[in-house]
């Protein structure tokens, strides 16, 4: 049976907690990668992260927490990767240890820009990792409601169904259910694309259209996700599953959605500049639009959700003139 | 070309009201049956319907309003029932005119009782309307958005498509889009088990389940649909069309659905009765979960969730430890 060995947690913000705390509830000792030192202290003073889940308790006993983030790939053979996917490769290009033989999982819901791949794709062709050494943690996981302790479904993506398996069993609990999947690519993609889609739904509610419209929408959105899916990895797969349909679900649906946020300010007619310093923060869904129309200017898929998304962000064409040809595509 | 004739309603209810709403701005003309005299007269003195959708103001001229649904039936050619399916048959068991050379359509969501047929069926097997004559209007569609003239979707289903193609054309307008389709029996039951889904969701929702969990039930849902409307009318369809996903997630993701609202009262831990009385009203999921039950003991479908609601509303089993055995079959 494969051995996970010692797990860490690359990353510091509220899924990364979310994530730590299933684990290390299982584990007992867990070693976690932060950026900074001040919010390290912090945490290690207080008992909990200072910044994100803050109702969520640790025995500080049980972590090893470092700003080095040699210190942790050296000494941990399970990295779970947990940072936003812009800030991914300026934590990698510190490494000076080798990352061919660990097991690293991605939980990170972007894709790595400027290189156009998803995470999985990326360690594996600039680390040399092995496909079957890559996992991914699919959703639909609000970190809010997994601190909550609310029942919540979890997707270990492998093509090493044996890894998958020893990952879902140190994961699931009485609150958290997991199951597993080969499907790596497909479960990455998803996950970039549904923030596209809360994007596209903040927009509509933006822009007045009603619920009977926002069904509509996330009906069509699951259909592109399908034909996308199927175009850059034809294997076979049903989108109905939670990690897909019910991902793009609960951000869509969700009013604490950072990306269904920055929609609905885009659609009242801010610009995108005053959306993201309004938010302080940066939806992940708008670098995940320009990544995505930039894959299928290759793929060719006809993706009308997607197209209106990077013409309203990036070509600043009207959102309402936009959604108003969107609504024609659809059925 | 199909000729519709002259278009009346039968139901006085907010969806009634919203199709007739949509189909007098089209045609300038339209029958009305409602029950009672006093509505009638109120309607009349006020413009509007009395007791639903109050904003939607009628140009009485317009309008053929009467209280003798053979009346109706005699002057019109195209007749949509709108009644809720509890009371279909005491309307019916009025008329003495024939109805198999009528154009029926029905916007009924759900079963007939007692004889655990949907509508279509009953007009045809009762009162020999030939399958050609027979149509179906399907959501999603809130009457209280379609009042608000804000964008929806609806689907005409008829196995004659240019009857179909006739009635959309009628329907279809600058806040109402439409398709057509040859799937009668299945939107019918979709739009009945989407009510038993919507109890689900509320029941969920009263005990406190997050929106995780939501959206994994609502992936659940669609594909225990998908599986029992493959095993009644196996045709080639996509779920995910809106006329079955998209009135999924707008009646389970809407507070306003009065379905979720009996729900999420069950699951709080109210009674069916009390449930009932509350709400003043008898959510149409509620007769749909028994019939969709005891259709299913023949159709042998793998429904865990209507299963589990059927045994919360009908066999007193507590929602908590129902749910709790539920979210055990879900993927």
């Amino acid at each position: 049976m494969f051995d996970i060995g010692k797990i860490a947690i690359i990353g510091g913000g509220s899924w990364a907690t979310a994530i730590a705390k299933i684990v290390v509830k299982y584990t007992h000792h867990l070693g976690w990668y932060m950026r900074r030192d001040d919010r390290i202290a912090d945490f290690k003073r207080l008992g909990h992260n200072p910044a994100y889940l803050t109702s969520v308790h640790f025995n500080i006993e049980e972590l090893f927490m470092s700003s080095d983030i040699n210190k942790i790939v050296d000494a941990y053979q399970t990295l779970v990767f947990v940072t936003p996917s812009p800030y991914l490769k300026n934590h990698l290009n510190k490494l000076k240890t080798d990352l061919h033989d660990k097991f690293i999982i991605t939980a990170i819901k972007g894709i790595v820009p400027n290189e156009n791949l998803v995470c999985s794709e990326y360690f594996h062709q600039v680390y040399d990792v092995p496909n079957d050494h890559l996992a991914v943690i699919g959703g639909p996981s609000h970190a809010e409601e997994v601190a909550l302790e609310r029942l919540s479904y979890l997707t270990i993506g492998c093509s090493d169904v044996e890894k998958a398996q020893a990952f879902s069993d140190i994961l699931s609990s009485d609150f958290i259910k997991t199951k597993t999947s080969s499907d790596v690519i497909g479960i990455e993609y998803a996950s970039v694309l549904k923030n596209v889609y809360a994007i596209a739904a903040g927009i509509c509610s933006g822009l007045k259209y009603g619920d009977n419209f926002q069904a509509v929408l996330m009906s069509n959105a699951v259909q592109e996700m399908s034909r996308f899916l199927t175009a850059i990895h034809p294997i076979e797969r049903s989108v109905y599953d939670s990690v897909y349909l019910g991902d793009l679900l609960v951000t869509g649906y969700s009013n604490f959605s950072r990306n269904r946020t920055f929609g609905t300010m885009i659609g009242k007619g801010y610009s995108v500049k005053s959306a993201q310093i309004e938010m302080e923060m940066i939806a992940e869904g708008y670098f995940g639009t320009k990544c995505m129309k930039e894959i299928n200017r290759h793929m060719h898929v006809n993706m009308p959700i997607l197209d209106a998304i990077y013409n309203i962000l990036y070509e600043r064409i009207n959102p309402e003139i936009e959604i108003k040809l969107l609504t024609d595509s659809f059925r």
